[in-house]
């Protein structure tokens, strides 16, 4: 099996505020990331896979991996306020790791249709928030 | 003459919209960055002085430049909306361009009170929206 | 004035070696670049221009600079073999400072086109050949 | 256990192109990157091992493992045509799969004239054919 | 489960020499790295934790991790000589391996203090010595 | 004019201190830096040199300015203590600025040696000490 990673940009803005909680509860668990108006990152987004090699020498076509992370997460995100143009994130506060989440559902339900054979098989998303900020699922 | 550089990094969000122009001409001249619940970066910013080596070996006390740039821009822009947090942007459109004057301007306020000597001398700015769109003065 | 700098990638492939010299002097002169079947680079291309502001807060038009850059230079060099398939370096050795010279000449014969005001101007351009080897010109 | 890596380079050329299919076939499959003259990379390798720590408090000797690389891998592949120059691919396109995939293989080959004793294992080998397409296996 | 990887930079020296062996084998052993006045790194350590998501949608409280790495590593580890100054190498040669094996101890040690609760759970740490001398724990 | 531009990497232990000051005054000036045993740092540099194209399109012959840099720095910088294996440094503190301007005139002094003719020029060099702290002279 091999594993083949792509990796994607996209900048976007975002703010930690939980609506179940106090606007002191906020400040005190997501601290500088509660501040009112948001702020933003460049992410960069990660997507492995593994499978066999094709009788091509390729795990997976680049176009086709390439066309659905365009379709199911960047054509949405990016240049984007999380919060408030992705629909996910109206009732979920965008942590990175829920980012991440949300990206890892939205990747699934469209693998089939970008991928119809057995494999290549979609192993894990990484998600840089920061260079030093990064969560994986 | 030598020249020190500091490197900065901040997480702030912005939209690019002209108060003076209709919805559409917004659209038309800055694209995606005028979707109207804007987006954002990780700022890097690049701050360079120069001047001639003092007795002890060094062109200007990094603390001395690091509590300037803290105070005058990092404190301040660090994880905001710079629209709607930093009031340079209440009638200036948050280029990065117009992100870079701010900045060299809150510098050079600042700057006589952090450097009360004759050198060292604010020589440039440089700004890094993303790793491929950088502006400097 | 500011200055404003794009970045942009494209990967190529080469082989110094000069028609005007015997096989023996261009292997002492060019080392490994001379390979008879030649090697190739992920470039990194800066493109640097300046001028006032305009009333928007820019000292250009990204799309305006990118389109020229796509037309003049990576449409023509991105997955190519400079050599063979770009005709300036028929007889032309691809060294990394005579490929900048040649993005120059591009940029500046497109340059009226895409820009036709009086500003902004073409600064610089560098090259990265490889982290370890930059062109400026 | 611990994993040691060590990350090395080499400037390639490449081209996909399968013998097996027609020209047509072989631009809808490779796209761009079936160019008939070929492209190139800075690859980026690297290889993971794993093991106890020695007496001296080292999983490997580092120099065993840059000589093994040097030899087995770099000194073949550095700065030519990997289609033209290194036998594997004279019947094998060059995919980053494929190139991943000779290289494990000319490690594991050289391994135990490197490495006598009964540890470090070859555990995994990383290529980077640009910051965007990356291969493990 | 998710994972959660946060970076952190120190400048530390440090000399490999093991008072086991003579001087002539420390050199054969350890070469350049057994200059007998040491030398430093800009070492980069990067801390994984795994866990489920609370229900704030976080694997762990950012500045829980930060303030334990503060704490049990950086505030004795930055712009220190590791020989000299941390404790545990005054019988331990401070390779890259045995810092790696001594940070993810004292984390180990501050953990349940740090995380009362059953997670996250201490997955892994990567310690760069260098861009291309990685060890993993 | 063309300028060319080649970085290298060498790690190496320093401590800021001047035997001029008492322990105090060292400790206010020069803070963490002045830590009794010093720490170290994977310094970068980057030398610069500017001449017209020869007649095989070059500004410089690399193995040429490689050697220069080797012989003249690499060579007793790379895995030192500046302090006590640097014969510059027995009385000139090693500040980043102070380091630079040794490079500095360590590669003036072999210039004419290494180059010969009138070109090219020795523009300038630049060190990175850390990613966020960077000299130019």
């Amino acid at each position: 099996m091999t594993r083949l990673t792509r990796r994607y940009r996209f900048s976007a803005s975002h703010r930690l505020h939980s609506p179940a909680l106090s606007d002191d509860a906020n400040r005190a668990l997501y601290g500088k990331c509660n501040h009112p108006h948001g702020h933003g990152h460049n992410y960069i987004l990660e997507v492995s896979l593994t499978g066999p090699l094709d009788e091509h020498g390729r795990v997976a076509d680049r176009a086709a991996l390439d066309g659905l992370v365009e379709t199911a997460v960047l054509g949405e995100f990016r240049y984007r306020n999380l919060n408030l143009d992705v629909p996910e994130f109206a009732h979920l506060v965008p942590t990175s790791e829920n980012v991440a989440r949300v990206i890892e559902r939205r990747l699934e339900l469209g693998w089939r249709n970008a991928f119809p054979g057995p494999a290549p098989r979609l192993e894990k998303i990484r998600l840089f928030e920061t260079e030093r900020n990064i969560v994986e699922k």
